[in-house]
């Protein structure tokens, strides 16, 4: 099903696919992505934030191809190989690139190492809560179903919201807790459309905060057209998509 | 219930005792955790590792106290404080130690950045689904939900057992993908004695593992007198248990 939606757009559009047209010289850095994928678009986001060069290969997680397995064994993007060797999880990435990558500024994992700590509990906090989250109100089917999903959502986002020092989360720097929530933020005008979502319901420092997130130039340059994306989302909107996402929501296990 | 049993047992006893004894002089870094729990001795072996110098402060995560709170909004240990500065979560207490004691030998995270990721990648997989499912056999109360939980968790550990590189999982030291899976293998006597795991049905390479991970001198450390757990288990293996934790695993949330 997603699978037959990617024929029909099989790749970047619009400012990302000028993005991955700058992008396919060789480098030490390949990064296997989607360009409908939030996975993808975090790691895509901190290369270009942080100028590190790397060559973008688009890679459709539905086919499950040898060569993809060969690069994570659950078949998931974004993958990454450095210097030939494999690495996934976007999280993890994230961290390597702050680790291999030293020399290349700004560092968006803060240097020093309590905050760093504090960085990564955020990040957590993201990933285990408002991730799924957004997942599970696309993938309610009945109204109170929606509105329920709705409400927890609403309610990990506040307690977000309320530590944003401002303008980003730390203060002056965009950091990876902001770029964490970054691919949900840029796509939250489905649930807006669909299920009722506003970010001022939030917090008007929210609306704010997301604003700002949205039109950061690297995260506009790693977007492609809107259109593109409402072909995907209409499956899960419907619950006709199937991802091992969906499915570990479903079942109520980690995401992958 | 499981607070009534920390009345009859409130502190670590046994080698874990000693241990406590020796680290109560004051400290940059105190670990706030529970003689009990596993999360806790992940971060407590780490610290005796490395010679970190630390204090411990038994702390009882049951009764939800202000000053626990003030430390973890989730009421949960371990908790440590760093120059007065809380941080939570038993991961990123692993991290924060790598990245702010460097000068400590030896580090357990890989100094090079690309073992570093793959570490974090093996970390994920022992955090996100050998540890639940070392909690949902616990939980399980027939014999066909026990069997179920058993032959997952068999799964995900021979996985985690074909890339050990011998003798510990990256070959020659002792790491932090070693150290994440540490207390779960100390505490398996209680599964092998209800629920019927053996490790050498995960395979003979995993029993010599298991072996030699349990006899490091500073895991037996902080590990206090088995009968002292068999009366915190004894809840959990009656489903009586109520904790954060089992509550995520039963609603099918990720570990707080």
């Amino acid at each position: 099903m997603a699978s037959h939606v990617l024929q029909s757009h099989p790749r970047a559009t619009g400012l990302a696919e000028e993005t991955v047209k700058s992008h396919q010289a060789d480098c030490e850095i390949v990064l296997h992505g989607g360009w409908f994928c939030p996975f993808t678009q975090k790691c895509w986001v901190a290369l270009e934030e942080r100028g590190i060069p790397y060559k973008y290969v688009e890679t459709n997680p539905f086919n499950k191809d040898p060569a993809l397995l060969a690069l994570n064994p659950k078949g998931l993007i974004p993958a990454l190989t450095y210097q030939g060797k494999p690495l996934h999880d976007s999280h993890v990435i994230l961290e390597f690139l702050e680790d291999a990558y030293p020399q290349h500024k700004p560092q968006l994992r803060p240097t020093d190492p309590y905050n760093a700590a504090q960085a990564r509990i955020w990040v957590d906090v993201i990933n285990k809560y408002i991730v799924p989250g957004y997942f599970r109100i696309f993938h309610a089917q009945t109204p109170e179903l929606q509105a329920a999903a709705m409400s927890e959502w609403l309610k990990y986002l506040q307690c977000f919201a309320d530590k944003i020092r401002g303008p980003y989360f730390f203060g002056e720097e965009f950091s990876i807790v902001d770029l964490s929530l970054t691919p949900w933020i840029i796509r939250d005008w489905i649930l807006v459309e669909n299920r009722g979502f506003n970010r001022e319901n939030v917090s008007p420092k929210f609306a704010a905060y997301c604003q700002l997130i949205v039109n950061r130039p690297n995260v506009l340059k790693t977007f492609s057209n809107k259109e593109c994306y409402e072909a995907i989302y209409a499956l899960h909107l419907s619950g006709q998509m199937k991802s091992s996402i969906l499915e570990a929501i479903k079942s109520g296990r980690p995401l992958p």
